[in-house]
């Protein structure tokens, strides 16, 4: 590979590629240890798991204990066919986890009683801030006001609150038992069940606020609402909230999936994926994903969101548990964990203790004047994490794990013996309660039980169906499952069938040895909010690896609370402009950014309340430094800061990048550098040095956590001494996330990474990445032109082939060859961005050569086909790119094309057995547009695919 | 389905089709305890695992410390794609698992020097045993002498002897290492490395041995032939031994995969299963499973071995290994090994230890007269287990996990302080030394290190390369490991994608969490020679499913030893032969086996010295009675078993068992009731109860543990009171697997089902798969005849359909519709056994109605398919069922047979899109016989696939 790109050693291309002015001389020195045996890291994250301590999680806030039924841990949480996957751009190759994805949406838009659901939001607490922002610009009132119930989940509240400064919305937390506050408003967020567990019939809430021209979305637990009559049939434009009780991992917090679902009006204010039904060239139902033009990727400083990546692989674990259980399974679970809560608090009550609330799902409020440490500290001694309020109040929370034992020991916790008398069941309708479900152990508890009604509001009992679709009627044994997981996988193009050579996604191995933690009990059954002493092994891996983080990058501190990408950047600007203020410069709001920046750099950047002034690339790819003294010039005393990404997204290492960051600094702005390109700086150079004050990191990218389908992704972001009072949710800013750490769950794969490469590995795989990157350009230069490269003709750690003069000279477009890299076996590099009409391809360290030599040779077989239609052997409207890509059925049929089944087919050739590495499509390629006129984004009925 | 049947409850169904006469009339009161949840259960388990205590394994005797790379692990041992599939004898969709197995046997054929290998054996004592007889067979000595290096692990020797007796084989164990002991020989088996660890140059014994007209096995080390030049180029007529260190978890003993590789000539003469290479319809290459006819399912009383189910997803496991390190990796492997036994060898000596040998691979024997236990104690203390030789003497086995570490442990358990001096250097060959492997934590160790020569005989330093087909060299990358996995799998159909109706096999569904405790740390990495109290927990699980197994099939107790279902009968029947001998009637040696019995059976009863006696079968398809009663009468004296498999393997509950098992009682014979058909009785009769005096049962049948691609399999042995003294290594009969309690690795899976299940649960899964076959009867009967019925008309938990009629009249035959199965995305039951011509359909209680359903219409399909062939429409010799299965290849060529192509590839029609459940076969029919004339049972030439 070196000969090919014309240099003999690693070290010569990096002296070659990388600028001098920022390449670390020598080896970071850093606290991150050398690499360790795949045993060795094994064995200290057991140790690492050891100090964990994992109860019984009663302590609710959203957060609530869930059975991962072991069928969906194996073949989901557990498969690279679905956790090595990457978003569904490319939906010819994506229509399994499209189609889980639909159920999703369809769960939730049932559930909801809202007919349009995305998938996914990060967690609840964002959902709800998309939410606000999606209520003010979808109504018509203009008040700046945005009023939440106080019995929300804090985190929410706190969320908000970070969401709505900079936006200028004005947040007001009001007791809404009595009605609304007075005054105006443009929007309502009540809970359904509220955080202090009560349940309260929010319809004329919900009409009030319409009276006033607001509109309202309601915070609701999914499994509540099996039971309960939901948000949409009550009238409420929105719904938001989690989906981690549907079997998805605590994991300290996340990764789960957030859900937001709408009335039909407001689906195209959506922030976020929204996977919807087309069809194919064939005239064939196909997904994909729908209304892009709403994302930030088209919309750039006008999105509404700067949401990107989303929770897929949690979704789709959602989805399963839905899938698996069905409408009948939920509403048993549902019955069951009200029916442990309704029965604990009539134990409580026989017991003397006051149950604040009469009507409620699954979560008890006791109150124990004075004695609310004592009970906790019991509990938790009995193996049981409840919920301190107060200093004389309790929540309990109960689940589908709770089980009769555990009720004992709370009531054993709060000083009840177990002979306390039964209530006087006189008076309570015992009739149709539904005890099948419940462990009878407990002979005293069996007798509350019969003695105790629900405490669900009665005229709030659900009477719609849900959940219809046959697709959760069809799957309830683990064997049919397992099976449809297959067939969904199979229809998907992952790294484990094939390179993805994604620019600016680092699509890098997920060893098996940094996955397999993540299901461990004693990493992912941990609640957020548990004592910290519980969680002494995880929060020390965190704080590991922000000081690895740290030190990689060059910058004082980390944070990890970030959830996503999106929510760094936000996170980091938030930062520069906390940092203005304590300055007396609030004043400072321009963010300059180049024309060829990511657009979620915008959207955050407009979402941190920064106007943005787009600063233009030079012909060489770079920013056009002319332009940018000039901008800086014209905006010297707003300037706040500049999100520059470093390599640039022209896959070109910059040489001039220290002077750009010095004459945003001189001029009094901050610098951001975004480290979506980082793959290709670690262990050779620092943003933290070269000028940066913030980036956000994209473990999912640079870090091996697995993309996942279109998420989790982990978002750190990364600040320089002077703004580390400004990292999130530290004071100065709130939170971000919901979660304290975010994403915790799923650390440990980036822990195992670092550790696994130690400093000199991680330099190693950053000039081996680009070394392939170099060699895919050298080989491919002949037959596509290499848009951009560095001053010395090297490309980092991608390259951009620039099809636009082959297009306009054949008509054969980006899109004719990524489909045909289908056909191919292969996934597409990126598409048009950051240039149209043109190609990004990023290898990554993790490609040996024979696997980048196949892409390479596809994509010359590709180029030769083009000559074909360039020579007018076929036409343009006919040929084997424009049919791309080809399912087996396709070639079955009558065939009346100009080019032969077999090439279409087999483009490079048959290779029959088990050598023979072609994939063929589920579907040919999709009609975009027509979905987007047509929008169905939820499971279509069965005759859809007749 | 009980509609289609006729009849309207399970309990009607039970009823009608189980007789009266063995119907338990009430649920056994089992000490099996009621069902739990799948958290319960883990939770169980979980607390069994916590009581084992894993040690640093330095036991060695054949099972020794390896590591299995997460990679591996998690795509293989974990993935239902591998560890689902079923034995490959529909060799088109079974292309995957056939190449992993080819590599393994050109592993096992590379590293020995032996051109023929199988794939595989059940362990290192049993691969040894089945050497004895073949070299018995193989050679021209007349001699009933096999002499056996007293330095051989003693487990072998205790299999030796097990089976040698019954043969008439006369077991010389002597130390040869002053020469062979006199007199005749027909076989010899040497051990390289021993037992004690020496290596010795076991060339002039073989050359002896030659002399004398004897044949010669060696037990071998796989991982020390990659240092020592290899049996093969020694002259061994043989070798054999596990794999285990090949990334194969311990296990407490197993599963591992055992090897046989013999010369060339002999490869007719391997037992088992045998992987080779031939072609299929189109020429291509295609593997299948080698010269069956030598199997006992052909051979039956003439198979010179019953061994039957193989270890294939251990030996997948090996192969990997191999791929993985590739040659330069495992000499690298071996090196280190060699190098920390050499070094811990100095530091003994250094220490004032006598050294035992001074030539070693890995194990160092150390005299410490009267310390052994106080040093084994000492090690055990600092977490590490030695083996304890006698009171005087130790053996420490150093590998792939042992750490400079470990040996400073065990030099202080030696009570060797870490300061003595290192040895004078002086005189020692240092140069060439590899130490690179070595951590240089331990400074003294170090310098012992690079004082201390290696300690292999230098005159036998392997020369010849090894491992040199491209596959072990394109895999090095966890990347690149992964995709060449997931395409393998890809190739094949497995329970994750169809239903596998296998008449006889019971191919239900291996849980999820059945199957995460295998890999589970505590339970697979217990050495099986670890102090008793460092398995507790595995040890209490054994004796559970041992108690829960004996109470379930009626009998007094249970050995868990027997490693397969034929090693499982054979036990039964030594049992049996022992109980005679005790009774001093030695002489009954008749063993009655019904003309429908797997060939096992009679293979079985052969190596434990019965002559099989053949009773007819009744047109009814029962045992004809009255040709029992007259091999009885015929017999009387000599009578020694009856074996009965029960249902028949006609599928069908005899109303008479009972009065067969008094016949034979009161003749003086013992009843030994083959558990095969288990499925349909559990919880409904116990063949304990109805006249059984022996049973074996099939735990990778009826109890959930997978088939694993054809292995590992588990089949206890069941007796009654009487026979309980003759249960294997109990004393009076002595061991017939190499591990104490065979293959406990995968017993937690039975465990799980069970406690699962309960016994109520148990019941109704053997009424659901009794009517999931009445169904299939009574919906498929008119497009093809259900040969046997009971006297009600029900089969029992299978069903036979009878084509001889079809075939004779339209020349379509059983394979046909077999391949043609394939086509529609099925896997075919079992061909022609147990009645030439047939098929026997067994969908077992885990497939739902929908999946059963799609298996008959697609049988419904393929007679109408048939129909026109007979109606002349399609010639025999060009249908679409002659020409299946079809590969998408073969339909995109020019196409002239007179049927479409699109019915050839998509016989159920197009349902396109992500619900196309078609899967495309990676190759055409596949010619048997061209294989089998020209065999090739190793790797081919890339060009073969050119």
């Amino acid at each position: 590979m070196l000969a090919t790109i014309g240099v003999t050693s690693l070290d010569e291309l990096a002296s070659a590629a990388v600028p001098d002015s920022i390449r670390d001389s020598e080896p970071v020195t850093s606290t991150l240890p050398p690499a360790a045996s795949e045993t060795e890291v094994t064995a200290e994250l057991r140790a690492l798991a050891a100090r964990n301590t994992v109860t019984v999680p009663m302590i609710g806030l959203g957060y609530v204990g869930t059975i991962t039924p072991p069928v969906i841990r194996r073949h989901v949480l557990e498969n690279p066919a679905w956790y090595t996957a990457y978003t569904p751009y490319q939906p010819e190759i994506s229509q399994g986890r499209l189609e889980a994805l639909l159920t999703f949406q369809t769960t939730v838009a049932d559930l909801t009683g809202l007919p349009v659901a995305g998938a996914s939001l990060l967690d609840e607490a964002t959902a709800a801030a998309e939410a606000m922002t999606l209520l003010r610009r979808a109504g018509k009132a203009a008040s700046p006001r945005f009023v939440v119930d106080a019995d929300t989940l804090p985190q929410t509240i706190e969320v908000l609150r970070t969401r709505a400064i900079p936006l200028g919305i004005e947040l007001v937390v009001a007791d809404v038992s009595g009605g609304l506050p007075e005054g105006d408003l443009f929007g309502l967020l009540l809970s359904y069940p509220g955080a202090s567990g009560a349940v309260t019939d929010p319809t004329a809430l919900i009409d009030a606020a319409h009276e006033r021209g607001a509109l309202v979305a309601v915070a609701a637990d999914l499994l509540a609402l099996t039971l309960l009559t939901p948000p949409g049939e009550l009238g409420a434009d929105a719904a938001v909230g989690t989906t981690q009780r549907f079997g998805v991992p605590l994991g300290f917090g996340g990764p789960h999936a957030g859900f937001l679902a709408v009335q039909q009006k407001h689906a195209r204010q959506l922030p976020g994926r929204l996977v919807g039904l087309s069809r194919d060239a064939d005239g064939n139902p196909a997904l994909r994903l729908a209304l892009q033009t709403r994302e930030q990727h088209i919309r750039r400083e006008k999105a509404t969101s700067n949401i990107c990546t989303a929770q897929v692989l949690l979704a789709v674990v959602a989805a399963c548990y839905a899938v698996y259980h069905g409408p009948d399974g939920l509403r048993r679970i549902a019955q069951r964990a009200h029916r442990m809560a309704a029965v604990l608090a009539a134990a409580l009550r026989a017991g003397g203790v006051e149950v604040v609330h009469d009507e409620f799902f699954d979560t008890v409020r006791a109150r124990v004047p004075g004695r609310a440490d004592e009970v906790a500290d019991a509990a938790h001694a009995a193996g049981i994490a409840v919920r301190r309020v107060d200093a004389d109040t309790l929540g309990i929370a109960c689940s589908e794990v709770t089980t009769v034992a555990h009720l004992e020991a709370v009531r054993a916790a709060f000083g009840i013996g177990a002979d306390t008398a039964a209530p006087d069941t006189a008076g309570l309708d015992t009739a149709g309660l539904d005890t099948a479900g419940l462990d009878t152990a407990g002979l005293d508890i069996a007798a509350l039980d019969a003695g105790t009604a629900d405490a669900l509001p009665e005229g709030l009992r659900r009477s719609s169906e849900y959940l219809t679709h046959p697709v959760f009627h069809e799957h309830r044994s683990e064997t049919s499952l397992m099976r449809w997981l297959r067939r969904l996988a199979d229809a998907d193009m992952a790294l484990d069938r094939t390179m993805i050579p994604l620019g600016s996604c680092t699509m890098k191995l997920n060893a098996a040895v940094e996955m397999e933690p993540i299901t461990w009990p004693e990493f992912a059954d941990l609640h957020p909010f548990a004592p910290p002493a519980d969680a002494a092994g995880t929060l020390e891996l965190i704080a590991d690896l922000e000081r690895w983080l740290a030190e990689l990058t060059g910058y004082a501190a980390v944070s990890l609370q970030p959830n996503a990408g999106s929510q760094g950047e936000f996170a980091g600007l938030l930062a520069i402009a906390a940092y203005h203020r304590s300055r007396g410069e609030a004043h400072r709001d321009v963010c300059l950014i180049p024309a060829s920046a990511h657009g979620t750099n915008a959207a955050s950047a407009v979402m941190a309340g920064m106007r943005v002034v787009v600063v233009a690339t030079a012909p060489t790819g770079d920013v056009d430094l002319d332009d940018l003294h000039d901008k800086i010039a014209e905006h010297r005393d707003a300037l706040g800061a500049l999100m520059i990404t470093y390599p640039s997204t022209h896959g070109v290492f910059e040489a001039r990048v220290r002077e750009v960051c010095d004459a945003v600094h001189q001029a009094g702005g901050q610098v951001y550098v975004d480290g979506a390109n980082l793959n290709a700086l670690v262990g050779l150079a620092r943003p933290g040095a070269f000028g940066g004050d913030v980036s956000h990191l994209n473990l999912h990218k640079t870090f091996c956590i697995p993309h996942g389908g279109g998420g989790p992704g982990v978002g750190p972001v990364a600040v320089a001494e002077h703004l580390v009072p400004f990292l999130p949710g530290r004071g100065e800013v709130g939170a971000v996330s919901a979660a304290p750490h975010g994403s915790p769950g799923v650390l440990p794969i980036s822990w195992a990474y670092l550790r696994l490469m130690g400093p000199d590995g991680l330099r190693r795989a950053t000039l081996t990445a680009i070394t392939a990157a170099n060699y895919v350009a050298a080989r491919l230069r002949e037959h596509y032109p290499v848009l951009y490269a560095g001053a010395d003709g090297h490309v980092a750690h991608e390259c951009i082939l620039d099809l636009r003069a082959m297009t306009k000279d054949t008509g054969v477009t980006v899109d004719d060859v990524a489909k045909r890299l289908a056909d191919y076996g292969l996934h597409a590099p990126t598409m048009s961005f950051p240039v149209a009409g043109t190609l990004m391809v990023e290898p990554t360290e993790s490609e040996d050569l024979a696997e980048i030599d196949r892409f390479v040779d596809a994509m010359i077989g590709i180029r030769r086909e083009i000559d074909r239609v360039a020579a007018g052997e076929w036409p343009v409207t006919d040929n084997p790119l424009r049919g791309a890509p080809h399912t087996a059925a396709s070639l079955m049929d009558k065939w009346d094309h100009p080019y032969p089944r077999e090439l279409a087919g087999y483009p490079t050739g048959v290779t029959p057995g088990v050598h023979d590495r072609k994939v063929w499509p589920p579907v040919r390629r999709i009609d975009g547009a027509h979905g987007d006129r047509n929008l169905v984004c939820s499971c279509p009925p069965v005759e859809a695919f007749a």
